[in-house]
């Protein structure tokens, strides 16, 4: 697209990490007035790190949501960097800002504020909740399981149980935002472990209920092994309303494109599936539903500092087609 | 200074560390098109770190110089937080800013031009060669000292031999300042390993003769054992000419306060003493002299961020002191 023709709806992006970054990306092309509320739970890499030694919040989500709605593409790429050798070795550059700032001023928020004139942002990006807490989840053996990345990537309760320790509150900018949007979107994403960190906040899921927005949920590509096995794209839905307490999806988002035969063996043999259509369920649901081809398709050239770059063979959501349907929503 | 009256006279600084920090956080009240010429041979702390462990060219001092020109305090002061622990301990976040940026893109020059949009900075930097130099001089023995930290720190033979290995040409662009300026201030600092490594630079001496600019040098406050023991005013400024091998000095500025009594002991038992003002020899040579009371008097609230904040019980020059001494002559 050579110009930009935004419309002035208010848009909030509930989500954090890739899928996030995707949604936001998108829709920048079209709306100018977009707040990405990020979940506070991530303790992976060099988020991880600076979250132990230096007692920051997680700034490795924050990042990539002001990345994907910067305007300037050499600072957008430095906050991608990754120093790969010394002792710097696999810190995210964007992440050591946040970080020194943080340190410096005392306050994340700031922090966030700062970076996003920096980086020359359309739009805001609000952590979800200011404090500093683990994500919790319960484990297959219905034993607790701390922290994001052991959650993330380890076997689950069906339907588990979902909490923050300690206890957080709402960061009271991302109960407003969703408040006064037009629209809110719930990005696609590691359920349990991305989107579940920032449903679960206290408020959160009676704001979603309480706003006059239409909310959306853009439905994941993939199962995943231990979390989400056989789950259906109404199962999804499902697991997105009991997770923030309510009822409040107005759309349910998601893909009919098949991915090419060698990708989708690649993640057969992870033990990962299409999620399935069960248009029968959808049709019993609150919910609209829209189904549209959704997948990237090229692999694209590798850019320096883009976060998808390595997940050029992976099945994702295309960009722009996921933002047209979600802007078609709002024009129906 | 409530608002800004600037001149349109083009300076340059020539120097690194806090001598050029000083002279160009004054001049920047009174001009705004000033560039800073820094010498590339730091190689301790943070620095040093990074030019080992990441291949990038030496970002200290280079630091230093934007931070003093910048005028976003924030970034500013960004710029100058240090890591206090963990693997970063010790880390100048304005150096693995400069760090992350040339690895990014290759080029110290690009990383410098786009710290300077992001410092929003009055004027420019420019590395005065962008070789990868170690700095040497020749020690007491005789025998070479090698790497600047060695150098600042150590002994050396009398008006020692200092040259850089490999051989460094010229930034083409500090060359180009210095032959389009109006006035040339040499900074104060370390003799050998602040101002030598800029000075022995090939080409500089030879532009410094050749300019029509005014050349100024303002003479450290103290002598330094080892170095320029029992220096006196005209002894420091026949070796700036020395150094850089030519005759092009037209003024010199001087200090002629006296620190307080207590300041003045610390130093006497660390062998350092004020600089005595040689008046009969100044009067032989080729150049002007001025002297005036420069030394800073009060000890300053501490700022975050201020480089100078560890200094503020030393005998140091003040900023503004010197800036409207240096105005002065241009407007002589």
């Amino acid at each position: 697209m050579s110009q930009k023709r935004t419309v002035g709806a208010k848009i909030v992006v509930i989500g954090g990490g890739t899928g996030s970054f995707t949604v936001l990306s998108g829709l920048k092309q079209y709306a100018s007035d977009i707040t990405a509320l990020v979940n506070m739970a991530d303790d992976g890499g060099s988020t991880g790190v600076l979250r132990d030694e230096q007692g920051v919040l997680p700034p490795g989500d924050v990042r990539q949501c002001l990345v994907a709605l910067s305007d300037s593409p050499k600072v957008r790429d430095l906050f991608n960097y990754r120093f790969d050798s010394g002792g710097l070795e696999g810190h995210a550059f964007g992440n050591l800002f946040l970080t020194a700032l943080e340190k410096m001023t005392g306050s994340f928020a700031e922090s966030v504020e700062l970076a996003s004139k920096v980086l020359n942002i359309t739009g805001k990006v609000e952590p979800i909740t200011l404090s500093n807490v683990t994500l919790c989840a319960e484990g297959k053996d219905g034993q607790p399981v701390h922290g994001e990345s052991n959650i993330s990537y380890g076997e689950l309760a069906e339907r588990p149980q979902v909490w923050l320790e300690p206890h957080a509150e709402a960061n009271p900018l991302a109960i407003e935002a969703i408040e006064s949007a037009d629209i809110v979107v719930i990005a696609p994403g590691n359920l349990y472990g991305s989107l579940a960190p920032a449903l679960v906040v206290d408020g959160v899921g009676e704001a979603l209920c309480r706003t006059g927005a239409i909310c959306v949920y853009v439905c994941n590509l993939v199962t995943k092994p231990g979390q989400t096995e056989s789950f259906k794209v109404s199962d999804f839905a499902d697991e997105i309303e009991r997770l923030a307490g309510g009822t409040f999806l107005d759309y349910v988002i998601f893909n009919t494109d098949a991915p090419n035969q060698p990708l989708q063996e690649k993640y057969t043999r992870e033990g990962e599936y299409g999620v399935e259509v069960d248009i029968d369920n959808l049709k019993t649901k609150h919910y609209q539903y829209r189904g549209a081809q959704l997948l990237a398709q090229a692999v694209k050239t590798q850019q320096a500092g883009d976060p998808l770059a390595h997940q050029r063979s992976f099945i994702r959501h295309d960009e722009d087609k996921v933002a047209r349907q979600i802007m078609r929503i709002f024009f129906t």
